[in-house]
């Protein structure tokens, strides 16, 4: 089926899922850019309700495409310039897809007690989620806890990600503190990662056998429920110009050293 | 002076050097946008030629730019709408300057035989190189050296590094072998960031004694001539997917691992 025009209802749906973090969430559904993106998506379990693909996409990616397109319950092809419109980078690869959200992890399930985790409270930039996320999934993090912030599917966050949002083990909380306790009911260390010269320089802590650590707001840090829900603060030792450390280096500094032999 | 046109020379000149790298090179001179970051440079001891400031910005930022601005040979008033069209971000603060280039550095200075160095070659983000000097200067690196890609005067680059890029020891190397030979002269092991896994894990490596850690182009690498001027391949182990880190994030724990104690 063909569509061209931006006026379509499935088109406006489609935006609107890609523009908006609560739409997502009424919806339970989320929007998807890219032919390696909405592959991995797939291919990761994500059920792909509808597609709106370019022919000269057809032409390129048809043979990575194929499992997912066959998959999906609705297929429109759309011109190259709905393309440009729909897309969120400047020479889009004209393949789209709406994807239902998992259903909400269980909890309990997520943690396990000598794991090793990051947990990101009411972080701002979506390309440093994606960022984290992508060094997490990398360095074999075993779990990314999110509350408040961006969400894991702002497209923004989804790209720089390269997909990783979508693959790795994921806790989205509104209640962050809850959270923390359920962690340390199982031994878990709970470590605040602050910019402050008198707290645990990293490197004096025992890290390997299982942590959580805390990455607080870009500007604002951490907020006091989330400080006082843990066991203690730890500092990147810094010798160069204080606090200039932005967040997704931080994150990467602190989930080497949990992973670290 | 007022200036309120696109057209004229001065500001046609500024958009030049914002925009192109060799137009940097040509003039021996750079662009700047923003209050904190022309008062950074010139604090470091950059030379301001020409400031271009709308009223607005007098009025919030007249203080911390004063000195700067004495020190300026000429100092232009510009209207809110041609401010908005020198900037490169969305709302800009209204403060722009074009400065001299230092003087190249001398090259046999810029090495000491206990140092710990990052060297980039053929980078082509400027968020990337931005990211990585911020990072190296926090962690107390010792110094940068950066090869072809892009140049550490470009805006984006300037703007992510948070003034790094102005301050942090750095060396432009045109040609790179030559460099890593002298500092191999002076005992520093020379050791080549790859994504392979038959290569030096990270932590098997003393780096605490002083080292250049080489990282290349994010996709293609590192080049021939720059591996085979190397000591050593070195590793980060992964866990998750291969090759799945990005520069950024490499060079932050490749930087971590060197300062580590």
């Amino acid at each position: 089926m063909n569509i061209s025009s931006l006026e379509n209802p499935h088109i406006k749906s489609a935006v609107k899922l890609r523009d908006s973090s609560s739409r997502r969430r009424e919806l339970e559904q989320f929007f998807l850019e890219g032919a390696r993106l909405c592959a991995d998506a797939f291919e990761s379990g994500y059920r792909p309700l509808r597609c709106f693909v370019t022919a000269r996409a057809r032409e390129r990616y048809g043979e990575g495409l194929a499992p997912m397109l066959a998959a999906t319950e609705s297929v429109y092809d759309i011109p190259p310039a709905l393309a440009k419109k729909l897309g969120d980078t400047e020479s889009p690869q004209g393949v789209f897809a709406v994807f239902c959200l998992p259903s909400a992890k269980n909890a309990a399930l997520f943690w396990s007690g000598r794991g090793k985790y990051l947990a990101l409270e009411n972080l701002q930039d979506p390309a440093n989620l994606g960022a984290i996320a992508r060094t997490a999934e990398a360095l074999g993090a075993d779990g990314l806890l999110v509350s408040g912030g961006c969400d894991r599917f702002h497209p923004k966050a989804l790209r720089a990600s390269m997909g990783a949002l979508l693959r790795i083990p994921l806790l989205q909380a509104d209640e962050l503190s809850e959270e923390l306790h359920r962690a340390r009911a199982l031994g878990l260390p709970i470590l605040a990662a602050v910019p402050e010269a008198a707290a645990l320089p990293l490197t004096a802590l025992p890290l390997t056998g299982g942590a959580v650590v805390l990455i607080g707001n870009e500007g604002a840090g951490l907020s006091a429920p989330a400080l006082s829900a843990c066991t203690a603060r730890v500092t990147i030792p810094m010798r160069g110009r204080a606090e200039s450390l932005n967040a997704a280096a931080a994150a990467t500094i602190l989930l080497w050293e949990m992973m670290r032999e």
